[in-house]
């Protein structure tokens, strides 16, 4: 059996996630070296994952001679720059969206992509790797909703980690929360259709977290948006849910509707008590998309061994972001943008 | 448009419901009398329902030659007397459930009815004319669900009766559980099966109200039962739903199963908050049946104006009081009891 | 017990609806008159409901003496003419939505409305009276969700009433799919923030209904608005929805969030067969509105004799037309309109 | 790391399962031998699964002297002589359920079983390892029910595999409906009460599968019992829901109650069509179970390494099984059982 070799950059939270993922659950990949500037998460990849080859320079790691692939899990600003280098060397690469945080550089790694055309590149889109989302295109594609008239996304974090975003923003630009959040809405609408965005007329609020004007960011952000063919989109993003991760799709056709996540069930238990008659609802994208997270490494690796076209690509990183920025522009401009 | 005079006896909590059904929402029907022996109930009848006719004894309310009928809401030990007072001078009765305590009255009680062939008798088994068990009870007699092959039936009342349930078993015999709270799902499998009880096994607890063992009561009672056509019937009653009023009942057919109220979902909110997702519930039975103890008075009016055959008869009230003593023996006899 | 006589224009469907509700619930008042220049209608009210006084002229209606108010069901073109000339006479006025079609107009019966203080006008916003929408609105006054931040209604209209709509809509305007549909959204938005539209942006599509877009009509329309309060608001109204009459309202605090209709449930049954889960559906407003019927006229009688204020005013009904007629400018002019 | 070596004995449809996640999903467990009478088991573990040492016989494979444990998924009639020989061999014990087929081997097995305190041996009630019940257990445990009143537990399969079951059935015994499928509900029953079954009543039809009687099998078959806690307990198990695999589990406790699978939903999509609003549900067992498959086996393992002690016991085994043989008995003889 053919064993790919994985260097993986940042072990932040997701990138925790990503590392135990390929240790445990993708019998065919191995995390064969690590890189960071944290000395616990050298610690961590070393002590409990059992991996030989720490390095605290990105550079170092994938000078290993024995890599296969990387999985980037660093901070967005480093995305274009280390996929870029990653691809020179000859790795296929797994990078966490997005794909970078302006359309210049964006444009150039999508390039450097298209060039290497016997490199896998991945993009980290993991909601269409979750069961759920699958299901539902598939639906789609057997035809079972009619044509697609309208989309609704919700993409809500839950009130639990307000203080913490609020204490980040104080300090750093998230991008904003169209670019920060609905980018996962947006590639999914792009999936789901298989359309493009025509335009976009987005409003926002600070009603929940008034502190945020301050930073120019916001909690609840919204957008109406139309495709060229014609579907209508409704986004929601927020970071205030007080019931968990709310993460909803709804995709109305002509012969039938369907929602994904109409409530975040967090299992199938169903409490009967004096609130009335309760559903527990996940509160954590680890746990809502823990199944997803594993398909795409494991689809990742079994396209490297297989030869395979990659199913999120760069393109998918450039247009999802170019729409993300444009929505942001609209709230900053009030008005409605044609892309 | 013809109207029917009717004179009630008994205000209580449930007396006041079929009062004011009465005056609101029964158009071809009048309160024309009551009677009771609580002069806060005859002040009520006059001043709010504004009744002319007010009586402290039933049996000079239906010496009151206007009268065509009678609602009986008194305790339930005057129940055999008052149906054959009022079918002797000639009235229409429709009466609470149960229509009797011990089988021998109702025995005569039930010939009575037979004689009066013209008279319309009706039992109040409201269940049967609520909204959502007359869609199942339309499913079934399509054939949707095929031949039963089992049924389940819950009733559970709210905890919050529970203290005021145990002040009085201290006082006074409710008759057993399954006599006082499963007669009305007897009634219902009986309703649904087309079929007759052929055997019964009781058991029950105090669990959750210990001093009801002091009582002979139960908080939690429990029956396996097998019908003559062979389907199998649990029931459960209990008295301490943290959740609400939980009326349920299950039909398994062999072409697909369906319950009535799953949850006792008190409207169609559903609350996103700190505890989940969550429904809202009934807590009370005039809520959970307001429509149904309106359409059992005017399906009662209606039988009377149209000359029509009673849908809750005499039988039914004899058949499931056998078999609600029947569940009691059993569990005092701790053995299997066959009908 | 003062009973209000009624004279009522109009037996269509909903008026069907409103005259059987005044014969069968409203034991306060009497169906004493009605109007209509369909004689099928007049022979419904004389032999069904017994209605002593039919008239084929509206103006003939109101000059009957004995009537206190009256009920207008008739097309929306005459509503403004209608309410005037029954106010003139000194008539309480329940009048169905809208109360008009053109914004002159409606000032000038506002203008009225406000010059008979001592008269009831109640415009047919019904949703406000159904049990759902009550608790939701007792949740949001009691604080339970904080403030609003957004808010979501859908209107989405059977299926089964598509075919019949495009014929109507070959031959007459509806005024639009905003003022023919989203009106009741609008009011419940209006109702529920205590705030007022400061902008909309609406777009529409025909995917479904292609013809439609040949008599400037849309099976879908949508659009994002915000409120003077900053809450963000998104409609979408539709004509094609497989599963029922959908007609759901979300509301999005900073302390939690609710759902009304999240699925247009029909009652408390679930089937479980091989389709899956299933709850069935509502299919059709008068079903689903039911109560909310009998509600909203009940509480104008009971404004009209206890000398109350009316709940839904002249000012609602011109605020939420304002409001729908900037949502189809902003369609038909493709940007974003200030009100 | 250490790594455990398994040797796996049958590759049926639930040792696909588990041989598979061996292979894919336990990072500290492998692979090492498989033993079949089946070429095709064997030919599908060698050429798929990349298994090593292949065996046609049970007695060959234990012999290999690299093999720390044994994962048995043979017909249940050879479950007792292969737990015997392995643990004899100085093995750890992972056994498909039911630990054996009659009380007298199962004993003897037992007792070798409390010998062999050094070796784990773990039974395979892989539902104690479902997210959900472990999430219910956790609830229970913290005390969120108060004390257990009533449990009832649905075990029904899928009509989809109806008939392969009734031509199983004329050729060989299944054990009875009891003891072939209610076993996983009574190890549950156990577990969440810590108590022990005191007596049982049981009842069954075949009225969904009429040929079944000719071979003394049940479609349909119920049992009340009564636990040593007085807990009542209520345990249905079937062979023909068309809607899917309803395994679900109610547990009432004196502050609230719970339901697991209420319905059996397959995931987190709801779809709007002209059926209803329908949740799509799960229809196989290894579907329902994926994730507690994998679960059981890691803990096997883990507990292997940590040397803790197992968690489903061969005390479970011969209590399970016990009961499941005292409800068959009851069902012959028609009468309430003593244990």
């Amino acid at each position: 059996m053919t064993t790919i070799k994985i260097g993986q950059v940042g072990l932040g939270r997701l990138g925790k996630v990503h590392a135990q993922n390929v240790v445990n659950h993708i019998p065919n990949a191995e995390l064969w070296a690590v890189a960071s500037i944290v000395q616990e998460e050298l610690d961590f990849a070393r002590n409990v994952l059992g991996v030989r080859h720490c390095y605290d320079s990105y550079t170092d790691m994938i000078n290993n001679d024995e890599l296969d692939a990387v999985i980037i899990v660093s901070p967005s600003g480093f995305h274009t720059v280390q996929i870029t280098q990653a691809l020179e060397k000859g790795l296929h690469v797994f990078s966490e969206k997005p794909i970078g945080l302006e359309m210049r550089s964006i444009e150039s790694v999508v390039q450097k992509i298209e060039e290497k055309q016997n490199l896998v590149f991945q993009l980290g889109f993991m909601r269409r790797f979750d069961a759920s989302y699958q299901y539902a295109k598939e639906l789609i594609e057997r035809g079972e909703l009619g044509e697609l008239t309208s989309i609704r996304c919700y993409g809500i974090d839950p009130h639990s980690g307000l203080d913490s975003f609020i204490a980040f923003a104080s300090n750093a630009a998230s991008g904003g929360i169209f670019l920060d959040m609905s980018i996962h809405d947006i590639d999914l609408i792009r999936w789901f259709s298989n359309s493009e965005f025509k335009s976009v007329y987005a409003l926002g609020n600070n009603i929940a977290a008034p502190k945020l004007s301050e930073y120019s960011e916001l909690e609840t952000g919204a957008c109406l948006a139309e495709l060229e063919n014609e579907v209508i989109v409704y986004l929601l993003a927020g970071r205030n849910a007080m019931h968990g991760y709310h993460v909803e799709t709804e995709l109305i056709g002509t012969k039938g509707m369907l929602r994904i996540g109409n409530a975040p069930e967090k299992n199938l238990v169903t409490l009967y008590d004096s609130n009335g008659v309760v559903r527990p609802t996940s509160h954590h994208f680890p746990e809502r998309f823990r199944e997803a997270f594993i398909n795409e490494i494991q689809t990742f690796v079994d396209a490297i061994i297989g030869n395979k076209n990659s199913v999120v690509t760069g393109i998918d990183g450039l247009k999802s972001t170019e729409v993300a920025i444009a929505m942001q522009k609209s709230f900053d401009e009030k008005k409605v943008i044609y892309l």
